[in-house]
């Protein structure tokens, strides 16, 4: 049976998996995403991960029909340019090259997505999705982006769609880390979170978010550090995390205003790490802005959880091979 | 040659047209939509509108091949439900039935279509959107709707869809006339601005707006009133009309952010009035919030202006014939 790999590309770590050909994960490998350095040490670290993920499959890279990477940023053919929250790729880099090289696999077709796109798609073939023709999946980690389903296709406009974390919610409102004011993500992704929790422990706000970040071990405030955080009531993590869920329910419940989709999937590091309680608080966060209020979307959590995106990935070339 | 009638159901105001297999407007004619009673008051009023179209395009109404209509609500068949703006519709009205019974036509073909959909339609087919696959059409009146074509052809969603003027531009905003809070509505449409107006008025702010109503015999503040109050420089005026363009800017831009459509067309009472240097300002108010902000989408006014909903109405019957 041929063999796949899938690379998820996110902002804080690279996820690869391998799958068969009836999406039966082989195996799985995780690493930090570099937060220095540039593309080709990015690059780099993808090639190990993956190598990684077929090893616990027992296989040798070389031995996949085709290796698939969900990416942020814009994809033309193999190169990846402007890729946010990551670190030194403003300009445009030659991704799928640079992985087939750090392989050693010059042969193995690479395909490369975006990487909400390819979760979203996952989701839809293999996860929470499957009972709907159309939807929305919400990816709410470090930033926050959306795949569209409509009609049972990916709408991707002109290449671009999906950026639900750059609606606005709030005119005139907080900074986001585009630029820009009152965008969701200024409230709800976790770069912008984490700026402006050391804001306020820095202006004397008691947290323990930083010292459990220090406790694990860890450089930034992960989902694992946000989810121990409100588990430990931690005041300005609850905070935080209310005023996100609000510029998520009303920055979702716009997008279903506009779009009027039966179904919201939750995914994310954030989204998939607090799970289902936090999914129907966001649902509840929509409720007073939906204009069809009688009918809200149903809402769940990413079934694939934090493997959809990688396994997304993969399916870019299994339905290719 | 074959004639076809369009009636377009505004808040303000019920536009017919009477229109031949080549698009060409053979008759129109315009009246208020009544502000008391209910919707069979509404439906006289409708066929006495379309009567005057027909007379001036020298028809009966029984010649006419068939009858569009485009209608705010819910529409199921020749029903239409919880129209709002529309006098006492709160619940539904078989609205077909009481068109051909008010025109004494009982075997021409009614169709009932979505206001804003129609119209946008209509742009995409003989307007300002003819040169795009996609666009994101914006009807500016009594409220904010907007009709979505995607590759081509309309997306409706479960029947919904397009309900820009209720996407959240200010969690906690100001109340919108639906009742919610922060909607782009709330700013934007026209009878949310009246009754702003109204209450700053009150509290004693100047503006000749209500003067201007009452001199030109008006119950309420049109769009030329609006119009004329601007050309003026009347200054709650202005800064009524900018509260709305801020809105419409964040609000359209989050559309585009989220759907990477190539155009915006700009119609609806107060779109078409206000024409073009003000389609320019939206544009303007867009850009700041635009994600791909090096790769704005075109802004247009509806070519139509405000013949296009009903042409859009008569398409429905045109086309099917």
């Amino acid at each position: 049976m041929s063999s796949y790999g899938g690379i998820d590309l996110g902002g804080t770590k690279i996820q690869a998996a391998v799958i068969d050909e009836q999406n039966k994960v082989l195996g799985q490998a995780r690493r930090p995403t570099p937060t220095v350095g540039g593309p080709k040490d990015v690059a780099k670290e993808m090639a190990e991960t993956l190598r990684e993920a077929a090893q616990a499959a027992k296989l040798e890279p070389a031995a996949l029909k085709g290796i698939g990477v969900g990416s942020p940023g814009v994809i033309e053919g193999g190169n990846v340019s402007t890729a946010r929250n990551l670190p030194g790729w403003e300009g445009t880099f030659g991704l799928a090259k640079a992985l087939k090289s750090a392989l050693g696999v010059g042969g193995i077709s690479v395909k490369i997505g975006n990487d909400v796109q390819v979760a979203t798609d996952a989701e839809l073939e293999l996860g929470a999705g499957r009972p709907y023709e159309s939807l929305i999946g919400v990816f709410w980690g470090t930033g926050v982006g959306a795949g569209l389903i409509l009609d049972g296709k990916p709408w991707l406009g002109q290449g671009g769609a999906g950026e639900i974390g750059h609606m606005v919610v709030k005119m005139n409102g907080a900074r986001c880390t585009c630029g820009r004011r009152g965008c969701v993500e200024a409230y709800a992704g976790r770069a912008a979170m984490e700026i402006q929790a050391r804001k306020l422990h820095e202006k004397g706000r008691h947290t323990d978010l930083f010292k459990l970040m220090k406790e694990h071990d860890r450089t930034r405030l992960t989902s694992g550090i946000w989810e121990r955080a409100l588990a430990h009531e931690d005041k300005l993590a609850t905070e935080l995390i209310e005023r996100a869920i609000g510029a998520l329910g009303a920055g979702i419940a716009s997008a279903v205003n506009l779009l009027d989709v039966p179904a919201v999937i939750i995914g994310g590091g954030l989204g998939v790490r607090l799970g289902d309680p936090y999914a129907k608080r966001i649902a509840s966060a929509m409720q007073p802005h939906l204009f069809a209020d009688d009918r809200p979307p149903d809402v769940h959590v990413a079934k694939l959880g934090d493997l959809g995106g990688a396994i997304g990935a993969a399916l870019l070339v299994r339905v290719e091979a």
